[in-house]
């Protein structure tokens, strides 16, 4: 097979875990795959050269941000393609521009306009092992550039599916996706297999192991992605496409997002064009809406309902009260967003109406309700946020 | 003025330094200068990288290395750029490609082909300031290569020759270039003026302050150079063509050289090829043989000597042990050369035989004799070495 594996801060923190990443790859290689590895910059390294950067400044230029930056990867890179020689395997190592990835020009969080994988490939044949820095790219105009959070495994979703790779493993230093948050249920059950947009939907339980962006990307390219850990042999959690998934399941996990905030604006003009308004102001001023309800309205009014992200609620306050509208304005950050999400909703009726139980049973009153094809979101007080996720994981039998 | 600036490890050694280095470009720019900075990675930074390939292995594939190594002024240049910006000047930093600095396929050791200096010479003409990563260059495909020992002192010369720059000041932790190691005669004086021949002559003092690589490359470039403290405003020592020096001093300075050992065959044949013999032997195993001295023989014999450095004394037995030769070897690791250095030795008489008379003083044996148009260098014993240096120091009134 060819295979793509990419390893974390953590997985290459240290020498003595790069030694561990050199006999993994050692023992892939033997079995016969080829392999391209893309690593991340030893854990803490970026946040350290951040750190020297704002020593001079807090508005560093971007522009030498990445170059900065990027000197991270490349240690890892190079040593890992270094320990790999030591142990007799064939190896080279690839900078970002070497390995022909382009990306925009917007530094410190660029896009990967494309891959010109030919260097990639050329090494593959010859049978080497290619580990590439992660993170970056360059420009058409020859800058260095990064990719922003989570870039590393960018490049590697974008590498495995520029050359068609059969898999492409993530090592973190987790086991995979679970049922939901182990410190929360203990329970809780590492899934085996899960399609890219149920992994979307459970993003925050995934936002450990791995971003959206990596996800989309993956969805897109149809690239196989496994996340597991480089600090045991146990098998991760692969995300693939939904028809790759033979045994739908009716719910794969539940999610708990503590970072919302819900606002109400009671008493709004029910007539076209009041939702437009409001959510055009919120999206100029980059503040993320999530959840938005609205409800037929009794004498020409209505309540809105939406949800913020809560480091965004006083940005939020600020916009909202210069639309000097006459509505009641609440804003409530002592909520949390519980969510059940599975394929097999779209399929089996039911679903929804189980969770609404399951809440009922435990006296958690259910603030705003917000469905899609494969997920249940239901926003409600802060304080019940553990209860509920328990009770459902519970109500769905994902223990079993 | 255009000015070539290089700093080296301890000048930019900390956060601090760095902010240290950012106010005097500032004030050169304000000065009206138009500047190109050229960084060392900070001390320590490559010697720590270094130690991080060890650890997987003592022999690292070169390329790899070179991959490794560069990071560190990366680093630099960045966080250079970023200081100079957070002071409002206009900056830019650079890597070793971006700058246009090619280099052969010698890894780890790499020499400059060529610098294609449109890059910098555009954002020069933009009013920035260009900072560049010293130490590194490309190869011609693609690779990224390093220069080297005082490796970012040649690319400064380099690009100050590209450029031609009116100056190309070193900057590191010391105030230039001494008449003698002011660690053995206190009297010794700063030279304000010394030609690049004289400056090789006294590589031994300069070692600190520059390599013999870079004043060669200055020589070739003429590239006017100036070594001095990053640490204080003192002027340094001027390095440049002989015809721009107008009063030669008779004598610049006294060298010591520790690192030298003595080797005498006793009774070597008088014929010819004898001595071609026993030095291409010495060159193919690449001992480097500094002073070499054959007399005029007696009764068909002669005495040869020469001195290897003082490391590599165990290799050139072993190499002359293989030449099965009947003469008597000596070995004699305890010796010193002293060297007095001076372009006005070309037209004044004398020079030499005050320093014999001055060492016969004090009753130091003169072991070997070699004299160049501007050194007379003598071998003596190791003990009298300090001794030597502080009569001749006094002789030729350095202190004055």
């Amino acid at each position: 097979m060819l295979i793509v594996q990419k390893y974390g801060g953590t997985s290459v923190g240290t020498l003595e875990r790069i030694s561990e990443v050199a006999k993994r790859v050692e023992r892939a290689k033997k079995s016969g795959h080829s392999l391209v590895i893309v690593v991340s910059a030893m854990s803490g390294e970026t946040n350290k050269l951040i750190e020297f950067a704002k020593y001079f400044t807090n508005t560093p230029p971007r522009r030498e941000m990445d170059l900065l930056l990027s000197s991270g990867e490349r240690v890892t890179s190079s040593l890992l393609s270094i320990a790999l020689s030591a142990k007799g395997i064939d190896s080279v190592a690839l900078t970002g521009r070497q390995a022909g990835i382009y990306t925009d020009n917007i530094h410190t969080g660029a896009r990967i306009d494309k891959i010109d994988s030919a260097q990639i490939t050329q090494y593959i044949k010859q049978g080497k092992v290619v580990v590439i820095a992660g993170f970056q790219g360059i420009t058409n105009n020859g800058e260095v550039s990064t990719l922003g959070r989570g870039g590393s495994d960018l490049s590697a979703v974008a590498i495995a599916g520029s050359i068609k790779a059969d898999l492409c493993e993530i090592y973190t230093d987790v086991d995979g996706v679970y049922t939901t948050d182990p410190r929360i249920e203990r329970n809780a059950k590492k899934i085996n297999k899960i399609s890219y947009d149920e992994m979307l939907e459970l993003a925050s339980l995934g936002a450990k192991v791995l971003q959206s962006r990596s996800v989309e990307l993956a969805k897109k390219l149809n690239v196989a992605l496994v996340t597991r850990s480089s600090f045991n042999e146990n098998e991760g959690t692969l995300i693939t496409k939904e028809e790759s998934i033979m045994e739908k399941a009716l719910v794969s996990g539940i999610a708990l997002d503590k970072n919302q905030a819900r606002v109400t604006l009671r008493g709004v003009k029910d007539e076209p064009g009041i939702a437009a308004k409001i959510f055009n102001k919120l999206a100029k001023e980059n503040i993320n809406v999530d959840m938005i309800i609205q409800n037929i309205g009794l004498d020409g009014v209505t309540n809105l309902g939406f949800t913020v992200p809560k480091d965004e609620i006083e940005e939020a306050k600020r916009v909202m009260s210069k639309l000097n509208a006459s509505e009641l304005l609440e804003f409530d950050p002592k909520v949390v967003k519980v969510s059940v999400v599975g394929l097999g909703m779209k399929s089996h009726s039911g679903v929804a109406s189980k969770a609404f139980d399951t809440l009922a049973k435990e006296n958690i009153n259910i603030q705003m309700i917000s469905t899609s094809e494969i997920k249940v979101s239901m926003v409600i007080d802060k304080k019940y946020g553990e209860l509920a996720v328990r009770a459902l994981h519970e109500a769905y039998h994902l223990d079993k």
